[in-house]
């Protein structure tokens, strides 16, 4: 089986390790959630860290989208300058950043578009505030339990402080949150138990603000993908999802055929003794990632099958058990012996990521290659 | 404490995460280990993985320095290109590379230069030699006790099998290998038992091959820092030793004033109902790689500090306890209580990294920019 994969991808003149992309799936992904935005009556905004591709955001454009959200200034003018002209920058601003978010922000007005920067502090707010020289939205970040950054849902002081010191020409738009901790959650049940709870702190703090106004926008692929009815939010913001990973397979978000991201990696070493293969593919191409599979080993991916039309599926027995900076060890199950017989060095093999999001960054610069099957 | 290294940080103009080097740290540590390969009369082919910069790369020229180790085919490429012109390529080669390898022998053989190839598999070897078009040195990839890549020390057919294979210009030079389980070790004692035992293998493993001509090449960092007589090498590779990190720090291959390469990162949150601060600065800047500390706790890096002329020291009590994509975690036990109330969203934050060879290639981008003090 993988002998087929391994011609297929040597028919693609991969000499190294190197992303590849299946656009089908990664539009059906896109397809798929803009019509979740769209039953919900929510905005889609999805985050563009997890691809940082122009080509890529041509699909998400021409799904309908035309709001973003991004992880850092320096991301949102790679992305202003390809074009886009309504970016949220999902990380707290903070007065180092000012100066680049002025200009920024003038860019993007000068276009019709709008800038928006995430606020959690009161002075941050204040300053922010007097020296914008353009519109800007302002988002005040939550903390709905996730517990990593934002005003706690229930501390209604830092609320109204925050609030009251925005002013001149920026415009608070609404309240802002990440659940990142449905990422430890297990299927729809679980998933869906976070995001009631986050949305009912929400709502929470909305109605203690005393501001009607504010729209609740909500993040993460987990709650984004497995949430029967997102109607609650104005607007969601998931990123993950057009590629999907392991880690997302492993909670419950997407199934096998939604893998849109994998690594083509040379096989390097065939070790039947110890019924191993070793792979030019490390922390460099990969990340470091892992997860934690459900016999407790740690796994920093798996093998996987391509066909002439595209991505296949998940090779049952065959992960990634340790990972140093330029190679992977892939321990071969019985289930996956007839691999230990067919893979010579010279043979290429597919890898699953973890985690697109990091496997996609490392590999950004080659991504645009082989994109499409 | 940290007040002033956010004030020295700000005062670089940084405003986002970035890696900063100590030039004269780095130069220190090159110096050292050059000396060690010198009265050990042993070749240094320093690995610049680690770095991946030519400017670098030139401190390592003015210490003498004009044979060099790399990780891949396209980074021997990129020190090509800035005039190296003997470079191993320390990752097994595969017939995938072929071409590309005989392109680079060909331009190096023509400076006056030498590439180097590791094999450990008789149809790969016999492959290369028959193709390659310009002299060309083989190592044999060698597995000592690792038990990653390469053939084992113990497996003389595979050993004469291999070198029967080589051929026509391509020249064996002698036998390679990585102790990479000295990560594992702690303190020279232990280090230098597997040092030990890699060298003895090393030998038996040549006499075994009845070719008392053939090199003995040796790698990593602890190693090659901590044994105090490396005579029996007739080379090392270590490449870590440039900047070390805490993983180093560990190890304890080197002391808190050899680290010479940090991450600056503003701090965007500050939560003392939870003694945690959290910095712009995550996987995506630190890599994902963690320390286990003596207390069991996973820790992803921990705080500095700089002064004027250079890094500083290590922060006791300040450790990045959980990395997302884009943020870090800093959980401030009551020794680093001070901090609580000093830092507010917008400061700056120095962190070492757990392995610098991973932040540095995320960020090697931006590593030109506040380069030296």
């Amino acid at each position: 089986m993988l002998k087929t994969t391994s011609e297929i991808l040597r028919d693609k003149g991969i000499t190294r390790p190197t992303i590849l992309i299946d656009q089908a799936r990664a539009e059906d992904n896109i397809r798929r959630m803009a019509e979740q935005a769209t039953s919900a009556g929510a905005m889609f905004r999805p985050h563009f860290k997890t691809h940082q591709s122009g080509v890529v955001g041509r699909w998400f454009h021409e799904a309908g989208v035309r709001q973003i959200t991004v992880s850092s200034l320096a991301m949102a003018e790679q992305f202003a300058g390809l074009g886009w002209r309504d970016i949220t920058v999902a990380v707290l601003h903070t007065p180092l950043a000012d100066q680049q978010a002025q200009r920024l922000a003038r860019r993007l007005h000068q276009r019709g578009g709008r800038l928006g920067l995430l606020v959690a502090d009161q002075e941050v707010a204040a300053r922010v505030s007097a020296r914008m020289t353009a519109p800007t939205d302002i988002w005040l970040k939550l903390d709905t339990g996730y517990g990593r950054t934002g005003i706690r849902w229930d501390d209604r002081k830092t609320l109204h402080d925050v609030l009251n010191a925005c002013r001149e020409l920026t415009t608070v738009r609404g309240l802002l949150t990440h659940a990142g901790h449905s990422y430890a959650a297990r299927g729809r049940q679980q998933v869906s138990a976070i995001y009631d709870e986050s949305l009912a702190r929400m709502r929470a703090a909305r109605r203690q603000s005393g501001r009607d106004d504010l729209l609740l926008s909500f993040g993460d692929t987990p709650c984004c993908s497995l949430v029967a009815d997102l109607s609650a939010c104005d607007e969601i913001r998931p990123g993950n999802f057009v590629f999907n990973d392991l880690m997302q397979l492993q909670i419950g978000s997407c199934g096998a055929e939604q893998l849109a991201a994998a690594v083509a990696c040379p096989v390097i070493g065939v070790y039947p003794e110890r019924q191993q293969v070793v792979l030019h593919g490390g922390a460099v191409h990969l990340s470091k990632e892992h997860l934690l599979d459900p016999d407790g080993v740690a796994s920093y991916g798996c093998l996987g099958t391509v066909t002439a039309a595209g991505l296949g599926t998940v090779v049952p027995g065959a992960r990634l058990v340790s990972l140093s900076q330029e190679h992977a060890v892939v321990e071969l199950a019985p289930a996956a012996a007839d691999l230990m017989t067919d893979l010579v060095p010279g043979d290429l093999a597919l890898v699953w990521p973890v985690h697109s999001c990091l496997t996609c960054n490392l590999l950004r610069d080659q991504m645009a290659v082989p994109l499409a099957f």
